[in-house]
């Protein structure tokens, strides 16, 4: 009779579940040695836990279904949460396997005991589950697997006790059964398209699933019928665009910005969206980025089926024949110009981003200029920070990698970002993973000097000042990647840079270059930020929206 | 009026908190603005939480006060938890600030937004306090640093809101009244007495605080007055030792060499320590370590004056005048032989230790040599993995610099875990801290093919195996760490080692020196060892003792 870890990785496999990003410690030893007893899984060891959550996350965005991870006990579940994080926020399902002591030995308070559900709640708010004896561990772990893929996607946590795991008597079950969503109702489909039918403002705003190609193009053509805007939510789990697909302009990180984007509106429907909210507080400001007196309605939520409802919606509005508005294939050109900077680097970007590649955005402030100069490339998907959680970029590429062997993987990682799970970098070698890492090397948390300054903090000087400087001493990620076996080069010059990523992008396996760039904000243009974003609400519209495209943190 | 994060800061420092291990965010910024407007804090920024956490831990070991952290929200708080962790089961006082949002924020579920409570628990079981008011928060922070540094010591958890940072009328508090701990009571102190004067054999272990010079004088007369061995805890927070200094003999990691220590105690005496348990959980064997029938009794609590304590025992004892054992000033010889192992990395060490160094053992399996070739040094204190949650042992360096700037702080570190906090050497090179790492890199997480072996995970094959792995691709530190900043050099060559480690501890701030060594045991070893170990009770208690000595893990 096979024992708990053998049934429950049976059962992972059963339900599609093949591959695991581990981190492993001897409590899960049993879990470890079934990778050789159970065919089909596929173990991917990280160095660090952060890597292993943000990998199965990144896998799930691409491969639309989970991963499972491997983590040694509270500590290991802590070293991981922040990617978990991530995954949360994005509605991205992952089985999240976190190892314990055997049962009997929890008393005993040893080094490692620590109360792992209390640290799991933060993640898997609905879904934490201790499995209690290796009978039923085929049946928690279908549970476990069915929590996470059903909708909205999440962390469903499974915490396993090493004596459950070794302990004989374990039943493999068969994949469970996810019902499919449904679609929203048939009444409350027509209110919003009789909202939508009277003369007031309009937007739709899309996230989650509904930023896929299949629910855009429905949205793209009742945008076309009304003549309304299609907003998406800032922060895409993943985003399908690119020339040949309808474009949506995402709303701005910065609250005033996002602002000048809703001026106006009287009805906003969300589709697998959720009311826009800023990303911090701010003294004085509303944490509520919905213009008053504006309707907020909901066509489809993260539990239903976005392409179906807006099918629905497209239907009642008669706009099935409307020929939605596609991205134009533009390609950016070449940047001149001795000097690397930010924008340069996304210019390169756009002008030689692969046909179905994958763009993993967490460049932070040097990113601003990437959607623009990449929005006519050759259609892709985007990736990007959902949780706000940093250190997911990398992390991300390594899963998105393995869930797609054949795409290319652009990874933008600003370097603050990249210090926090850096260790990636060794599993996209050891896995010799196609990914192209770029780091923006601008020596600071730039984006922290951005909000010093928006949140008015009086009497910050030059200690406050240092706890955003990188550069005392300077970072250089050529050397950590060639460290972890990642080949790697670092340059200031916008004609090294371009042919550097030319040749990282046709070569197999991982590459890594460093772009030493000036912060994308300079000195003035900083200080000067608070008192012009303050100053947008009350400009005419065209010039607050010129401001906007202008002014770039 | 100053604002409520200027009053928390002034509060620290009244209370004598003058460090504070920084990553912050956004909601921090009003935190970061008042170290620019009190005086007398350090901010020590750290590239990653744990770095941070770990680092207020070493600080707080060697300071013999708290240091603060400063995290940003609940994800920061994640990447801090293991050292967190680690801190706790060491009873290390850490106050540990957690920025969070707005108050009025938290609703809106924005990005960022999680339960930060139910991961700090995990933590800081006894004392999780979120700030509500500016009025209050002086106080909010008297009672954190009170309740961090009363016995036990404990990670104090602060969250700070926002707008209770940014907004007026903050008022500082003094530091807070830290009472006394009390000795143990007389009753219970004779009752000990009468126990241990009974022909029965004993011993006494030594934990926590118990573990300093003061304590160990008191024990050490204890123990030659009644000719009974004197035990120290597996993982000390802060072991005091080195020539001249009362030796005591740690128990042994393995479940089944700890056994072989023990073996006929009848009487156990607890000082500042638990009874011990086996690290893991392993199929048929015990958890508590305890031989059956052996009495446990506890002299002094963690709460409680471990000094004054077995000052009265020995009082009662008559102990007062034994001359105490010390260990004798016996260096080790300058190691031999053209092939660096993990052994000679050791002796190299007994061989040059400075007097009064800060000794970091996170070797894992590479360190186990360490104490008997540190053995005679001049006296040093030795800093330990209290919670086995690895990547403490670089953070705790930062930290244990930082607090002692005039002494030379050596941390040896196993390659699997200095890939945890590895940021931590970016710090080092930032604050040029008089740190010399040592890296053991042999390849793998050597400890877990130990385990797997002991854990008998049957079928475990190539796969299994592989997770244990560092080799594919190899990691070279050297690279690492000159990619942060911090001179660096690798070798495989005994002599170069002994040569690099000499320069290495003459020179003010940091350096790296990776050995290159094969791991600890070798195959065949690792194939007899859970036979070996499995056999020991059975042995004759003087070849059980010379097979421990022997068999090295």
């Amino acid at each position: 009779m096979p024992n708990g870890a053998h049934a429950l990785m049976q059962t992972l496999v059963n339900a599609g579940v093949e591959v695991c990003f581990t981190n492993p410690g001897t409590s899960e030893m049993h879990f470890v040695a079934a990778l050789d007893t159970v065919q089909g899984m596929r173990g991917v060891l990280c160095l660090f836990e952060g890597v292993a959550t943000g990998a199965a996350d990144g896998y799930a965005r691409m491969a639309d279904k989970p991963a499972a991870t491997l983590l040694h006990l509270g500590c290991g579940l802590g070293n991981g949460l922040a990617n978990l994080h991530n995954a949360r926020k994005g509605k991205v399902p992952v089985v999240n396997i976190v190892g314990d002591h055997a049962t009997y030995h929890a008393p005993y308070d040893a080094q490692l005991q620590s109360d792992i559900e209390t640290v799991a709640r933060n993640v898997s708010p609905d879904f934490v589950r201790t499995a209690r004896s290796p009978r039923d561990l085929g049946r928690d772990t279908a549970e476990t697997v069915k929590a996470a893929r059903g909708l909205p996607g999440q962390v469903a946590t499974l915490i396993l006790p090493a004596d459950v795991s070794w302990s004989e008597g374990g039943v493999a079950e068969p994949g469970p059964l996810i019902e499919p969503p449904a679609a929203a109702d048939d009444e409350s489909v027509q209110s919003i398209a009789n909202a939508l039918a009277a003369p007031a403002k309009a937007a739709i705003l899309l996230g989650g699933r509904a930023l896929r190609e299949p629910a855009l193009r429905h949205a793209a053509r009742i945008a076309v019928k009304l003549g309304i805007p299609l907003l998406a939510e800032t922060f895409p789990t993943r985003l399908e665009r690119g020339a040949g697909i309808p474009a949506v302009e995402r709303l701005a990180y910065l609250a005033e910005m996002a602002g000048v984007q809703m001026k106006g509106l009287e009805t906003l429907v969300l589709v697998d969206a959720k009311a826009p909210v800023s990303f911090f507080a701010y003294p004085g400001k509303k944490s509520d980025l919905v213009p008053e007196g504006c309707r907020v309605l909901t066509l489809s939520s993260p539990q239903q089926d976005a392409v179906a409802s807006l099918e629905k919606l497209s239907r009642l509005l008669d706009a099935g024949n409307a020929e939605p508005v596609l991205a134009p294939a533009v390609r950016a050109g070449r940047p001149r110009g001795r000097k690397l900077t930010a924008e340069k680097v996304c210019k390169a970007v756009g002008h030689l981003l692969p046909e179905n590649a994958i763009l993993i955005d967490e460049a932070i402030s040097s990113g601003l200029m990437l959607g623009k100069f990449t929005a006519g490339c050759p259609r892709h998907d985007l990736i990007t920070l959902t949780g706000g959680a940093i250190g997911q970029g990398l992390p991300n590429a390594v899963g998105a990698a393995i869930a797609c062997p054949e795409r290319r993987v652009v990874a933008l990682i600003g370097d603050g970002s990249a210090m926090y799970t850096i260790q990636a970098l060794w599993t996209l070698a050891r896995e010799q993973l196609d990914v192209t890492c770029v780091i923006f090397n601008n020596a600071a948390y730039s984006v922290l000097n951005v909000e010093l300054e928006r949140v008015g903090a009086a009497g910050a000087g030059a200690r406050a000042r240092a706890q955003f400087d990188l550069d005392r001493p300077s970072l250089n990620f050529a050397a950590l990647a060639q460290g972890m076996g990642v080949s790697a080069s670092r340059t200031a010059e916008t004609g090294d840079f371009v042919r550097a990523l030319e040749a990282a992008l046709c070569r197999r396996g991982p590459t890594l270059i460093e772009a030493i760039v000036p912060p994308a904000l300079s000195g003035l243009k900083l200080k000067l930020l608070p008192r012009l974003l303050g100053a947008m609400d009350g400009m005419p519209l065209p010039v607050a929206r010129m401001l906007k495209r202008k002014l770039a943190p």
